[in-house]
């Protein structure tokens, strides 16, 4: 017994030396530590049975498998016959399936979706998991495993779940040298030198990770394009990836430069309505889908921010999609047409122009081709109002694009938790079909019927050890594809799961680490860009505060373009008196808005240029409010931290200290935010910081004196 | 006993899921497999006492008890008594040592070496090991586990050992930007950005893989350098990562850029004999020594490649140098110059510039001046013979700097071992003495005499998880520790305990991999540089052959200027009746090449043009030969393949298929540089290949059309 315990210290000390790198995301299948389920567990879970073969059903045997053994610490044997304690996995090509699961469920979970189901066949006692699909399958084990991560009872369980969105997409904003654009955790995952003989076990474990929570679609290069991707050479090298993502339900999309032609196909023009680039664009489709006969898809970033498009050729957005969606139509491949689009030549507010430019495009698109949205009208800012498109364009496709990598919230080194930022998105209603007509319903396609949706997040993937750099923000690209999943999951459900599978179950760790995580969205909007503020960050970085800075070649990438601060007041004017952006949204939208005495103070600055004195709900003037809404949140940063501390133990020590280190860099940038915000903007209102709160102490010449001439994230676009 | 058996099973199942990364390099701890010697060890080894506490002792007990708990697979208590089983760690500074180990054993090790001894005290079997210094007796703590990882005998230990060179040294070719020169393994481990709050616990494992071979020194910066490294800023950065490395015996060297006054300074000029430069670097090192105290000093490249140097002012490198190195001189610090340049400007042969340049300053450098040679004369080819400034410079401290990048060997995906490589260069004669007058003599300083001595090596490491990409790369970084603490170590040897510690023990793949290594650097000097070819290598990326390119800005960049191949022969005639480069060399050596007839025919073409039909040692015509060697080379990688094939099952099956999948590789590259350069020879030598030997399968057309835009390794310099 002595030996006994000897060994397993030993091996668990190996074991604890090694793994907490956070490399397994939170697919840790570590042995349960509640005895109590643990019985329970091992008692109904002896063997796995696989009604048929396939390679997506080998990925989740293995899956099973591995995690099984791992959290029942006992080995779990694969089987043919159906015995006492089987985990049966069947689908729709199994017959067997309708005499298990109702043709109810059947039809509810559709393509993609599972049912799990305790069930007693001859007298034995087995847990079904259904799918139509072997896709579906396999999300339904991977839903197992995530109930005993999680510790649920699993006496009789009895789920059905299916997706809510049909694509469910990471786009990845990588170059072909590896850099990453907004990327803040080492270099791209895909090695292009290696592929396609060197297949990184780093893709599997990518695929593993993304099945898991439901993504089925991948866009793995910069949508600022390099047209030598779509060249035979790399598509031999995006096929191999494609090999490895197929049995996980991953679709491989690619993003298109327009100008492709020109470049890589030597014709003279890229003009969608000329035969000869048409004809170009259909043989390349044609080349793609004979080395990815799977292929999703075209993702396009066209005439925004330099990138070549139609209006190159006086043409349009839609007709430029079109072009594209036919090439791919007869592959069944989809055109994702990014509408983030703004002109410096003209003089209209910039959050107004995407739907100046494409609301009268609404019908213009074919069916293969979905309009891809930012969820906010400028830029992936720690709070914005929902983009207008969404509502906007009723007869369009619009998807969702929502940013994981935290270009703007705090690069891989600040704490937060963004499900509430989405949540906050996809909960607003656009009213454009009257009350409930949620961004959610908008984007799932159900409020206007659209036959395909999709939603979309900017990886935060890099090359770092545990993927993300900040171990919290594996819980963005987790909690991004849960939504994507099931909208409807609470920000707090999803965190609560997140901690469990990559943390710990124990309880005190769980309820105090969500509860950091909950509030973490609300700081960084406190601390970076309060009561409306947004787009004051340093210029082309994008690191640290500089709401100074007017020195851009272009007036819409100047912080004083957007905070409009003045001896008056501060904040943009965008009702009727200014640049009147409010009237893009829905009349009930707006009026929420509309009334500078009656609108959301969280959004306040977003639409109005407020005098320094008016008076807040709070009763404090605008300026006293903004002190203390920067200084709270340098103190929630600073709650944060001392929650942390007392975590010390509960976990291992390695992300704890990690996560501590982090937390200390927050907060010092929390604090530089503030002081330099406040410094700044008090140049204009002429007012003390209030008493009681700790000043300032640098110098807003210091503030503005410092320079990142290395901050990561910018790289080339190629 | 069941029960015992499931527990082993799983969590051995674990374990092995997760930790065969490669990113435990060398230093894997796992059980000892040999029941017979794990009954040995363990009756050995029961407890560890130091005699006194140090941060570096903490170092050393650290890996002690993660070491011995992990072989020896049993808890292993600290204690501050001496029992049986005891291993006792001692230094000089306590007065025990001098009871334990002969003074003359302790003048043995001088600073930094140790004794490793079984001694046997009030009756208690123990095991000693003691250094003079701290540092010595953790460098003892590595070696002793050492022993055990690679299963020696150790019931009666006797060990000796000093390190033969004072600096141990890597160079990272690393930007602020986290791109690396030459790199071919992911970003610089430097996280800069995350600096100096956030300290990534790789940057403590790399400390730890130094300190188990001996390395001492690192410079972490690019040489072709960024003068921003030495701002404030960053020396806050760079010491965070001092106070890492600090107990682990390693000093901090930055490359300094020699304009740096100008650039961070704001002077008008950099001249080393102006007093203001002077001023400013001495107060630069009083402010660098301020944040770390012992820091190692700075290395610079200058005058070389476009990078500024004393030569823009009409100066000498000795200037330059010296002035440097009075500035650090006060805190004992070190200028390593390197002597790596060629001027575009003058028709003199490469080769000779650097000779040309240094030789006549020999005696000029400061005490605390180390120039730094490159092993060759032109620059980190698969073989260079020995660069003439080893014994041609009697006067000054010269350094040696090997590449451990493999910048043209294959980049990250090659399997080259490189300490025959090394060896080759070191064990070679300079005559400059006599016979006898070894390089490696002139590098540990014992030929002159010298104070200083080092040995210095570009490093191989990125943020990939494994550190270098390939498995077998981390050999290589393993091999320059082990050479440069030991000299006399053979490549056999060394590689031997490499595998032992990084795979296994088991006997036949121990000595089949071996065989493997020993074998892989002829081979890929056979496939890619046969017969004293050289610098044939694709332009600028250096990826893949290109004999033919011509085009370079300078001549000296291209490879027509170095193989010369025309109509009568290939090679560059280095002889008297040539550029005589070999008049660089003492004559004992030059007479080994001078001859055509009898040159070492591993060198020829480094010497001599010779006809396409000169009879070769083994009969063949020169162009027969070359074909031959060509061949020799590919069929040598498919002996690695097959060889490998039948090591599976012995090892891992993850690090299995990874070497698996770079050998394919490997054997495609091989077959590319085997068919172009064949090829392209071809259209001077007119010969046909030999029957018998697989026709090349593609044209030249084919190979000289083949573009690497996005190749790796190339960087921006800052």
């Amino acid at each position: 017994m002595k030996k006994y315990f000897l060994l397993l210290y030993c091996c668990l000390t190996v074991y604890i030396l090694h793994a907490e790198d956070g490399y397994r995301l939170w697919l840790r299948y570590d042995k349960v530590d509640n005895s109590k389920l643990l019985q329970q567990y091992r008692n109904a879970i002896s063997y796995i049975q696989f009604a048929h073969a396939s390679p997506t059903l080998a990925a989740a045997k293995e899956e099973m498998i591995d995690g099984l053994q791992g959290l029942l610490d006992k080995k779990i044997l694969v089987q043919n016959s159906t015995e006492n304690g089987t985990v049966l996995v069947v689908t729709a090509a199994d017959s067997i399936i309708y005499s298990l699961i109702s043709r109810d469920d059947l039809d509810k979970i559709a393509i993609d979706g599972f049912v799990i189901e305790t069930k007693k066949i001859n007298q034995k006692n087995i847990i079904v998991i259904a799918g139509n699909t072997d896709i579906g399958a396999l999300y339904g084990c991977f839903h197992f495993l995530r109930l005993l991560q999680t510790q649920q009872n699993i006496q009789q369980l009895s789920v059905v779940s299916a997706p809510t969105v049909q694509l469910r997409m990471l786009d990845h904003w990588d170059n072909l040298t590896r850099t990453v654009e907004r990327g803040y955790t080492g270099m791209s995952i895909w090695n292009w030198q290696k592929l396609p003989d060197y297949i990184d076990k780093r893709y599997t474990d990518y695929a593993r990770a993304n099945a898991s929570i439901g993504i089925n679609a991948v866009a793995l290069n910069n949508v600022n394009a390099n047209a030598t991707i779509l060249t035979k050479d790399y598509l031999i090298k995006v096929a191999a990836l494609a090999n490895v993502f197929r049995p996980y339900g991953i679709k491989i999309f690619l993003s298109a430069r327009f100008s492709a032609p020109i470049e890589i196909g030597g014709l003279k023009t890229a003009d969608p309505l000329d035969a000869q680039v048409q004809q170009w664009w259909k043989k390349k489709a044609d080349e793609i889908y004979q080395y990815i006969p799977d292929f999703g898809g075209f993702l396009v970033k066209a005439n925004s921010e330099g990138q070549p498009g139609p209006q190159n050729y006086n043409r349009t957005h839609a007709d430029g999609a079109n072009m594209l969606a036919d090439a791919l139509a007869l592959h069944n491949g989809i055109v994702i047409w990014r509408a983030f689009v703004y002109s410096n030549e003209t003089n209209e507010d910039r959050f107004k122009q995407a739907y100046n430019e494409f609301k009268p495009l609404d019908g213009k698109f074919r069916n293969n081709v979905l309009v891809q949205v930012k969820n906010g009208p400028i830029d992936f800012q720690p709070r914005e109002p929902f983009h207008p498109l969404f509502g906007g364009m009723p007869q369009t496709q619009v998807m969702m694009e929502f940013q994981l990598t935290q270009e703007y919230l705090g690069f891989a080194t600040h704490l937060v938790y963004l499900a509430p930022l989405f949540k906050e998105c996809l909960d607003a209603d656009t009213y454009t079909k009257g009350k409930g007509s949620y961004i959610s319903k908008v984007v799932d396609g159900s409020l206007e019927n659209h036959p395909v949706s999709g939603m979309a997040a900017v990886a935060n993937i890099g090359n770092d050890i545990n993927w993300t750099g900040h171990p919290f923000a594996q819980a963005n690209w987790y909690a991004f594809g849960r939504l994507a999943w099931n909208h409807n999951l609470t920000s707090a459900q999803i965190a609560d799961e997140w901690i469990r599978k990559t943390f710990t179950n124990t309880q005190p760790f769980v309820n105090k680490v969500k509860e950091m995580m909950l509030v973490s969205r609300e700081t960084i909007v406190d601390y970076m860009t309060p009561l409306g503020l947004h787009h004051i960050m340093g210029y082309s970085h994008h690191y640290g505060p500089a709401p100074w800075y007017n020195s851009a070649a272009r007036a819409d990438w100047n912080p004083t373009y957007f905070h409009k601060a003045d001896s008056a007041g501060i904040g943009f004017d965008r009702t009727a008196t200014g640049s009147n952006a409010l009237s893009q949204y829905a009349p009930e939208m707006r009026k929420q808005f509309d009334d500078i005495n009656t609108c959301n103070e969280n959004y306040l600055l977003w639409f109005h240029h407020v005098p320094w004195n008016f008076k807040m709900k709070s009763g404090r003037s605008l300026w006293n409010e903004l002190c203390y809404k920067y200084y709270a949140g340098v103190d929630s940063v600073r709650w944060m931290q001392s929650t942390w501390d007392n975590m010390k133990g509960i976990i291992d020590d390695e992300r704890f200290k990690e996560v501590k280190m982090l937390l200390t860099i927050q907060e010092k940038e929390a604090v530089w935010w503030r002081n330099a915000c406040i410094l700044y903007f008090q140049t204009f209102s002429k007012m003390p910081v209030p008493k009681g709160l700790e000043q300032p102490d640098n110098s807003l010449e210091y503030y503005e004196s410092l320079q990142f001439p290395y901050a990561p994230g910018i790289g080339g676009n190629q």
